[in-house]
């Protein structure tokens, strides 16, 4: 059989914490069920990816506490797969710890770096935009992200401006990375034509990864490069641990993709969500005829109830009469009533909660 | 120590359905504190009479299915005195029972008949008005109850017309029993100032019980009246057990008190609530400047949220935000959140629930 150099690493650090009270601390959004179907995020996220890409070759890293979870919930992943960081960093030291550890492995290496926690609804999509993506990185010295057509003038996404190539290969050159924007700065993003939503799905070489660290953030370069003989062997996680220390907090897209000029995208047509928010998990669920999501109408009884979207125990019975447009959450310990239009506040609760009350709920 | 003469009972029969999701079948809303004081409805109504009467004259009546929560919470009551009904069979069966059951024990006794699941505010006038009430029926052969001065033309209690008495002994004759009103009706009472609210507590001597009983429900007195060896024996469980499925399933109020000629209504000032509905429980208790009533409010954080009356597990971290005028209850196994302005509709929603999902919850 000849080597496989596709490669994926999901990244399943976050903590999720705009779905508190579903989503905590302890177990965050990429480990819970969110839409109901029988399946985490982040069990969606590994059998999209294993459909195309060797089981052996797929990585999982994530925070040292969230091992437990991630073995759990995904019994087919080896124990070695698993990439544990021993501090929260942001992105851009967790890719690069997956970029040393898989170059040592494999100096040939065409790397995808997938959030766990997004909703990508058509598979087959991915897989064309992802395998396009191999193949450009395989062959040319560029990094490659996807990019979602914008279905509307979303505020919660960063964009990416894009120049249409004159290639047919599949990708544009990337103009700049756009933060979220203000609402009349998203219309006219949407309006133009010109912009994608950045998914933060990334694809490169090992080799041209390495080349962007060291030219963009050579200090986290540095550090990691020392490394090189304990990748793999038992000494890695103990330099790991001495690593993370002194890498600096930064996401991905500021310390590498937004700099490094050798970046294309791939305009994807899979529907996708970073379900940032619950009005978008609302967005994503199957509702009733009333524009209710629930995720288990057994024992869910709603009377003049509209536009809601409804998370309780199963074993509950719940009865809501005369809301429009709220969030009801019940996980036995919290309960929470919110109306959506309200859920950006929803982060201001979570710090009164953390300052009156500790982290016990969080 | 000369005999004292006066006799309480108090009736615990009832399953307290509009107070569903707190009150339940199992536990009804006697036994629940519901004012969050930190006792519960029959006990403070038990603390009320154990002032003026003697424990030893005190009973409690109820199904037998109440009878380890009658024992529970009323520590200082004598086994003895818990009188356990086989059936529910409304309460002119119940005070039947209690009459002729303790005219068996002490002829010449006034007894106080009183719901166990009201809030009485003032103690002292409410004492009062039954030692007023005893006096009267030691020495009359009339049927006494008390009548609240209404404060709002409230559709939801009974009014009881009365004719000024002459006397000077704090009791006039009542004119007619009326059942709950229209509003226009009910303004109409209100304005008038002949008419008091029926708070369904009533005193008579056995005496005159028993003839009320023989005169006003002949057939209910001679079921009964075949007891009368059986009374206070060992045969009295057997007895009751027959004599209670030849009962008519009628109220006191119908039964007897809206045919008698010789009942008279003691005007009464103390603050009274039958807690028939939510509502009157929210204005009951203690709220917060913007109206909320929540029953612990080390845990619940409100936000734009407005007259609601929220009860929920004393452990339980509870977000609201932008809530009014709604009623939040939380039991663990039961969430109901609804407008406070259709609380009628939640017998509805109960008998939705014993449809589809039968007793569990109920």
């Amino acid at each position: 059989m000849a080597t496989n150099n596709n490669y994926a690493v999901i990244m399943a650090g976050g903590i999720g914490s705009r779905f508190w009270p579903l989503s905590r601390n302890r177990n965050p959004k990429q480990f819970l069920d969110v839409l109901g179907i029988g399946k985490t995020l982040i069990q969606q996220t590994y059998e999209r990816l294993v459909q195309f890409i060797p089981p052996e070759n797929i990585y999982v890293i994530g925070s040292e506490q969230y091992k437990h979870l991630i073995k759990e919930q995904l019994p087919r992943l080896h124990a070695a797969n698993i990439i544990s960081e021993p501090a929260r960093k942001n992105t851009a030291p967790c890719v690069a710890y997956a970029v040393y550890k898989i170059s040592s492995l494999n100096p040939e290496a065409n790397l995808l770096i997938a959030p766990s926690d997004h909703v990508i609804m058509n598979d087959r999509f991915f897989v064309q935009a992802v395998e396009t993506g191999f193949t450009l990185a395989k062959h040319k010295e560029v990094l490659l992200t996807l990019g979602i057509r914008p279905t509307r003038p979303d505020t919660g996404y960063g964009y990416i401006q894009y120049v249409e190539s004159k290639d047919d290969d599949g990708a544009h050159k990337v103009k700049t990375f756009v933060e979220k924007p203000t609402l009349e700065i998203a219309e006219q993003f949407y309006r133009s034509g010109d912009y994608l939503w950045n998914a933060g799905i990334f694809i490169g070489n090992v080799k041209t990864w390495l080349r962007a660290f060291q030219q963009h953030m050579p200090e986290l370069a540095d550090v990691f490069k020392e490394g090189r003989k304990s990748f793999n062997t038992p000494k890695e996680a103990n330099f790991i641990a001495n690593a993370y220390m002194l890498c600096p907090n930064v996401s991905i897209d500021i310390g590498v993709m937004e700099k490094a000029r050798n970046v294309l995208v791939i305009p994807a047509k899979f529907d996708w969500s970073d379900l940032g928010t619950w009005t978008s998990l609302h967005q994503m669920k199957e509702k009733d005829y009333l524009g209710n999501a629930v995720n288990n109408d057994q024992n869910v009884m709603t009377y003049d109830t509209t536009n809601c979207m409804i998370h309780v125990p199963a074993e509950k019975l719940v009865v809501v009469q005369g809301l429009d447009g709220f969030i009801v959450i019940d996980t036995n310990d919290v309960l929470m009533i919110c109306c959506k239009d309200k859920e950006q506040d929803i982060k201001n609760y979570v710090s009164d909660i953390r300052r009156k009350k500790g982290d016990k709920w969080l």
